[in-house]
């Protein structure tokens, strides 16, 4: 799977996941209005809002980026109706050709896990019938419980050309209370000693260069970003924290390789709120996707400039 | 919120969750072949499967018991209608006067978690209407994210009378590959340092002697049990781990206070698919629910014998 969406990455010249995270304070008040005018004021109208919301966001951008990052917890939070939008988002975005990385972050003892990946990224046999489930393209996965978590998801990579994304070093302001902490036997860190271990599990489903076992390593932490980088040199990273949570393109460049590759750097909020920052505003919420598509080429130009000049 | 609980279990003598996994392998065929007649080889089958099997076992131990752990991603594996079964397995349960503790394993950054609270223990806004979405009682929370990730959590316990269960020491064999190592600068493990932290945060949710929020530590650890046991005073432990994964009665004991209180044991193939068992065969796969029935009483007796002696 690495490879497709590495030559996708290549053909449209964008190492850009957009984070289809749909708060309801990010949709244009006329969407939700229209919703709830249709649905009242119920989790189908939250639903419709942010399928609304984010369709015109991915025919907006689709041919500038290769992926997109719908974070599950958004539409979960609507119940049933906001997990019917994610499966249609999910399998629009497919029929776009965009590749789907499902942000779920989920992560559980091994029989556990494996209902999950199946759910995620494999396949769920009913009777004699082996059907996809939420069929996302890649997923992120939580390394807490270590490895007996993690190989089902690597099974599932293997058996229907799938990947995953390893929870390493994340982007969030406490994410150095446990993930920082130095490890008494091996003098590295915890986020290091992950890193180890997705280097290994990155052998387990090679794709090519590089491995359908991938890691998530915050844009916030550029110097870690840069040793994690060499730990891991078969793992795709994906970058998020650039943008809003305050990654900026200069602090891009450790993450990738010197090819060129090797990361994917993602951003919600800067792009499908775009129309809500100063620098966006003329577009005004009508044209909200328009917006997002301004804020994807001034993405891409800032790494033009920063990582590949 | 874990006062209420604790009534619970004081009242029906019980400090057992029962865990609702209902793998499809677990759920005897006449019910699927049944649900398979009706709806086809198709998730909706699963659906119907899963929570007829549920109910069966709910109505079979609702008089013994104070709370049920069902574990979402089971349900997730069979998408849109599994999560149908769980939402509806989860209003079931509290019809039944039964504590429901969403095994949901979930954590992320702020404003994600924030999302995956309001999701399974608080509210959602939608225009001027606040609603419950899955609304379980008390859902477990992975800390790999640290404060940032928690925090939200904590919020909605208090502001909806709720609680949370930590990972802390999970119950699967590689949980020490991460969890065990020691840390540099104070000489303990991760597992105790995350312990400390959930000793903190359960200052900040206090309910009478003990704190709405509590850990996850596995039966099959009883001596990590003892010391996470004296790290976490105010805390609630629940027990994954018994009776299938491993887990005895005589490991048990260390996870509880001296009153006999603080720990709640949950099992779950050991009672759900107790009529698989060659001790329960008798009951046979028609009543498999009364072998569930039998299976909650042995385990009352295991633990009376082996924790209160």
């Amino acid at each position: 799977m690495i490879s497709k969406l590495i030559d996708s990455i290549r053909k449209k010249e964008a190492p850009i996941a957009v984070g289809l995270d749909p708060m309801l304070s990010y949709v244009p008040s006329w969407i939700t209005e229209k919703a709830i005018a249709e649905h009242g004021e119920t989790f189908e109208a939250a639903g419709s809002a942010i399928l609304e919301f984010n369709k015109a966001i991915i025919d907006s951008v689709c041919d500038l980026v290769p992926a997109v990052k719908p974070q599950i917890a958004m539409y979960e939070q609507f119940g049933i109706p906001g997990l019917k939008a994610f499966t249609e988002t999910v399998s629009y975005c497919r029929e776009k050709g965009l590749f789907v990385i499902g942000d779920v972050k989920r992560g559980d003892i091994g029989s556990t896990s494996e209902a999950y990946a199946s759910a995620h990224i494999g396949k769920v046999k009913i009777g004699n019938t082996a059907l996809p489930v939420f069929d996302e393209d890649f997923c992120t996965v939580n390394p807490y419980l270590g490895s007996d978590g993690i190989k089902p998801f690597i099974e599932a990579c293997n058996e229907c050309d799938k990947g995953i994304f390893v929870l390493v070093k994340t982007s969030n302001p406490s994410s150095g209370e446990f993930q920082d902490r130095v490890l008494h036997d091996e003098d590295s860190t915890l986020y290091e000693s992950v890193g180890f271990k997705v280097n290994e599990w990155a052998s387990l489903s090679m794709d090519g260069r590089y491995s359908n076992i991938g890691a998530v390593v915050g844009a916030t932490y550029p110097k870690m970003g840069e040793i994690l980088r060499r730990i891991m040199p078969k793992s795709y990273i994906l970058v998020p924290g650039y943008g809003a949570q305050g990654g900026t393109g200069k602090d891009l460049a450790p993450f990738f390789d010197r090819d060129g590759l090797g990361a994917i750097v993602n951003s919600s909020r800067g792009i499908i709120a775009a129309y809500k920052k100063e620098k966006y505003a003329k577009f005004g919420d009508k044209a909200f996707a328009d917006a997002s598509r301004a804020a994807v080429l001034d993405m891409k130009e800032d790494i033009r400039v920063n990582v590949f000049k």
